[in-house]
């Protein structure tokens, strides 16, 4: 049992997504909870046990929440990324291996040591800056080994680091070369035979899909939802990131957590996702990547009361990117997002798409899962670029 | 006396900004300069009692250098970022004491130990990424006194720090509101008597100025440059960050070592520059928070010949960043400049901007500020994005 005393709370209205800062407070964590919270002279009898941490009037948040990542994969695009700035043509890039693909030959080669070894550095750099919980996808190995492989490599960083993994089974990322001539095969013998499996091992904690021109219909992705609904697994989608497509709408009517990415958004999807709970999650780090111009609908998404969350989508290709609060930076710099909803979306929010009803916030009952700043206003963490103010990461009641 | 050994070399070629990585090499460091490289089996007998580092067949590349910052100051911006964000009008944030001015008044009420505390967390976020020089301006006192001390200051972080600071004196970065109807008197008794001063206590390295709409023109900035000549200081210019008032070539014909912003530059200050080997700094930092839309002339600029420089322009208002690693991965992904390029723009042209020849070459005879990477190629340092891969930073010839 811990006592954090002066202890700046920024707690995040959920309706609003508007923080207040409070007066120096006490907090007692018991076990991986929260147990109380109050004014220091009016803490119970029952606590006057708990260990003492003074943090001096810093700022305390909840734990951050990554709930969009690629994280594990095989083999980095720094050199495709460097030959496309020197001008190389796309089928140059092909040529030379480049692309999704690569990614895909370089997961399917590595063992699982290889895998948890590269993904642990770009895992610790999330936590450096208070990562508290993280969803990590499959999705490039297009194969059911491989697709397995990753997710058991997620669930091992979760051994490895202190850290709450959500799994995501992600097979219908893209088609592979082998099943170029047969959709129906891929998601039958692949998506859907991978999905019984993994789930038989434990593996999955949600299903998603890549709804797109370049890769699965609408329809394609209606399918596979109805199996995963089929083995209780919720479901959420990249959707609309490249053109609308009806998406997010079909995703909400299978009661998705959330609908990701979200550029080509339109009226109907946001009806659609206002009346299921759906949350808009989106990522700035592939808007910014790929210098897309088109905004995800940010204000008709605040008007319809869609819940906002914020992910990094760290991935080789459109996000190589393993900052949180970059993340908050780039969604108040380039989509206009204040900087409460940038932190309600890293948090409450972010919960909420992973369906996570225990944390997020810092309330009596919550996860002991906070993130201790040196900062004089909570505005801070979305304003600065590239700096690091966290003092101390909270897992589960434990400074970790 | 150090050795270094198995250390692959990012040597960059200056003319082409193209870089080679060495097969793994040793690198002999005697005093703070690089005393010899070379493949180990050919170590002179001289060096042989020189301290063995294995760097285990890391990248090493110069140390990074930083040639444009306002990285000490009063006060932060993050409540005005928020506000803006909220839908603040202009009018509010300037009544609730935003803007420029309200860093100015900041940086005057501070004491020395005040500005410094506050500086150092940003300068050790540089330092973290392998920056070992740091170029720091005055220009938020806008009086002689506060200009000096911010000076002052810079050179004691240069004390407190391994870092090589340089000053720049930018007294004409903005009219105080007291000269509001006196430019020529704000000229004359701050910005050029400021500078004898300054000067007379060894406190300026070179000399700045901000020639915009909004600050000072083309005739008052030469006026500056006039007797910054007369006391033998160099000069440096922001130009073209807004509009195109001819700054930047008004710079090159003084011989300014730099024009930093330059999103407007036209081809007669291109060609101006490359005659008088004035470096283009670019500041992506300040592109990207002001969601600028008008980019820098970069293929004019390659093709004029005339060397790109890359910096932080950490400041409170319209970069508040400090990341030289974001900076190179903001040039490649918005200014698309290859890897290559941004390394040499954070190395070598960096230090032709300071006017430093000393630095930013791995080379025998350089200084031995050096920077270990944790990577496999260099185009990694561009293409990660809010992610450190240093593994140590050597300044001087010693790991600092
Ligand atoms: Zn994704
Ligand atoms: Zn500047």
């Amino acid at each position: 049992m811990r006592l954090l005393s002066n202890a700046r709370l920024a707690r995040i209205d959920g309706k609003s997504a508007h923080y207040a800062v409070s007066e120096p407070l006490s907090l007692v964590m018991r076990g991986d909870r929260i147990a109380w919270i109050g004014a220091a002279d009016a803490l119970p009898d029952d606590f006057a046990g708990a260990v003492p941490h003074d943090l001096g009037g810093r700022i305390v948040t909840p734990g951050l929440i990554d709930c969009h990542s690629h994280i594990v994969f095989g083999g980095d695009r720094a050199r495709e990324f460097e030959m496309r700035l020197e001008g190389a043509s796309y089928e140059e890039i092909a040529r030379a291996g480049g692309g999704i693909l690569s990614t895909v030959t370089h997961t399917r080669e590595a063992d699982e040591a290889g895998l948890l070894a590269s993904a642990l550095p770009r895992v610790d750099a999330l936590l450096a800056e208070g990562v508290t919980t993280l969803e990590i996808k499959s999705g490039y190995g297009l194969d059911i080994e491989t697709e397995i492989k990753m997710l058991r490599v997620a669930r091992r960083i979760g051994q490895e680091r202190r850290v709450t993994i959500r799994t995501t089974w992600l097979a219908a990322h893209a088609l592979p070369p082998e099943y170029r001539d047969d959709r129906a095969g891929y998601l039958r013998d692949v998506v859907i035979a991978g999905m019984e499996r993994a789930h038989a091992e434990g593996l999955i904690d949600a299903v998603d899909g890549f709804c797109e021109g370049i890769a699965f219909t609408r329809d394609e992705m209606a399918q596979v939802f109805d199996h995963a609904a089929r083995l209780g697994l919720p479901v959420k989608l990249h959707a609309e990131q490249l053109s609308d497509l009806g998406g997010a709408a079909m995703a909400a009517k299978h009661g998705a957590l959330s609908a990701d990415h979200l550029e080509y958004l339109g009226a109907d999807g946001i009806k659609a996702m206002a009346a299921s709970g759906t949350v808009a999650v989106l990522l700035p780090g592939a808007f910014y990547t790929l210098r897309e111009t088109q905004l995800p609908p940010v204000q008709a998404l605040r008007d319809a009361g869609v819940p906002i969350a914020l992910a990094s989508d760290c991935n080789p290709g459109s996000s190589p990117l393993s900052s949180l609060l970059l993340v908050m930076n780039m969604a108040a710099t380039l989509f206009r997002m204040t900087p409460s909803e940038c932190l309600a979306g890293v948090t409450a929010h972010a919960a909420h798409a992973l369906g996570l009803s225990d944390r997020g916030r810092v309330a009596v009952g919550s996860r002991a899962d906070l993130a201790v700043w040196n900062i004089t206003h909570p505005a801070e963490l979305s304003y600065r670029i590239g700096f690091n103010p966290l003092h101390a990461r909270i897992y589960g009641g434990e400074f970790a």
